[in-house]
């Protein structure tokens, strides 16, 4: 299996995504806040760019079904129903709604899985199953860390690179890696014992505790804490069904 | 001493070079280009990030005086007098000249410069009079690595990891990190005895050897192989009066 990692979103990638699996990644927090959303039993969660298309999106599904989720500067967007935090996500909340979801970086990827075969949210969270479902695709992968306005996010790239580790180590897969897909499956072997410290203390973990959010920063960190496998059909984010 | 890399351009480099040390690293090849030219006796190299530019430019300083290299896909410009490869600045070609630059990745940088107190251009080639050099300028530190078309590079992630192992474990300067300048030195770690195969196995290096460019790709993975220490004055790349 080919593998490809992208640290951060490039041009490149949409060229490369024709009959591949893609993983998108966001585990501070849009890849985390989808996971919940959808294990909280909403129908579906739509990403989308720009919150006045998130308006619009709500205007045209109606107010009584969907839900206005998202941030900007990790902020929850005026006037919205839901921030980014995971937590917020309750059943109680978004059961039975659709959620539409714009976030500053992990919502934007989704844009690009129109092209690819199979596209797949991918957290911390829900690794196993990541990992499990990409193997049994069989098809080529890349791997897409949404990263932080247009800089590299070390908890993508640990993300990444334990979803490589994973396929090669765990499930016993021959792949052919691109540099950055060398680099993340080092960084992650490098931090396999300190995962959590080296997430929460990182640049968007640090961001995130001083905002308030470390218990978002605590279960975004915890492998396997939301055992569910997002995947995308026709723009819309949903549980994929056996 | 604080110590920022980036491993691609992004936005938000900019906003941080005030009063900073800048450090443009593109080892394969703009950086090793602009070392070899200035060694060979270019008076100076002015970047500039489009063919157009560098022709206009060549004709406001003079047939006589200005000299056009540069690099699209790999390969010379039409109508270019040299190409990106270091081997081809010789005494001969470019000894009392002013080369005007283009390049895909490397040259775009140095439009950044304006705003740094000092912008340095740093390769494998000229790394321990980089390093040396920002030590002595004694402020702080942003290392913005060229990339591949948007893509993080292995090679120039390398030269900036290096630049900062030798800062903290040779100069014992101590240093706050961002995510990516600890990324980068765990890199270069990883790799200390296995450089220059590493930097041949990788992406860009595969490329270039396949284009007949493994001289260059030899000559730009040999520390200190071109001790010079090119800096940017008024838009032009000179080398450093003592």
């Amino acid at each position: 299996m080919r593998a490809d990692l992208f640290l951060v979103p490039s041009p490149v990638v949409e060229q490369r995504l024709a009959g591949k699996t893609l993983v998108l990644i966001d585990v501070l927090r849009a890849s985390t806040t989808i996971c919940q959303a959808l294990k909280a039993g909403a129908r579906a969660v739509i990403p989308v760019s720009e919150p006045g298309e998130a308006a619009e999106m709500r205007a045209k599904i109606g107010a009584e079904t969907g839900i206005l989720g998202g941030e900007r500067q990790g902020i929850k967007i005026e006037n919205f129903d839901l921030g980014n935090s995971p937590l917020e996500y309750t059943e109680e909340k978004v059961k039975g709604k659709t959620v539409i979801l714009t976030t500053s970086n992990g919502t934007r990827g989704y844009a690009r899985g129109s092209t690819s075969k199979l596209t797949i949210t991918g957290a911390l969270a829900n690794i196993s199953l990541v990992a499990q479902k990409v193997a049994d695709a069989g098809q080529d992968l890349v791997i897409l860390c949404a990263g932080q306005d247009g800089a590299f996010s070390i908890e993508d790239t640990l993300c990444g690179g334990m979803i490589l580790h994973k396929l090669q180590s765990e499930i016993k897969i021959e792949m052919e890696l691109n540099d950055a897909a060398s680099l993340a499956l080092l960084l992650y072997r490098s931090n396999i014992r300190s995962l959590k410290q080296t997430i929460a203390r990182g640049e968007h973990g640090r961001f995130l505790r001083k905002l308030g959010f470390e218990n978002d920063v605590d279960l975004a960190s915890e492998i396997d804490a939301i055992p569910v496998l997002p995947v995308l059909k026709d723009s819309r984010i949903i549980l994929e069904q056996e």
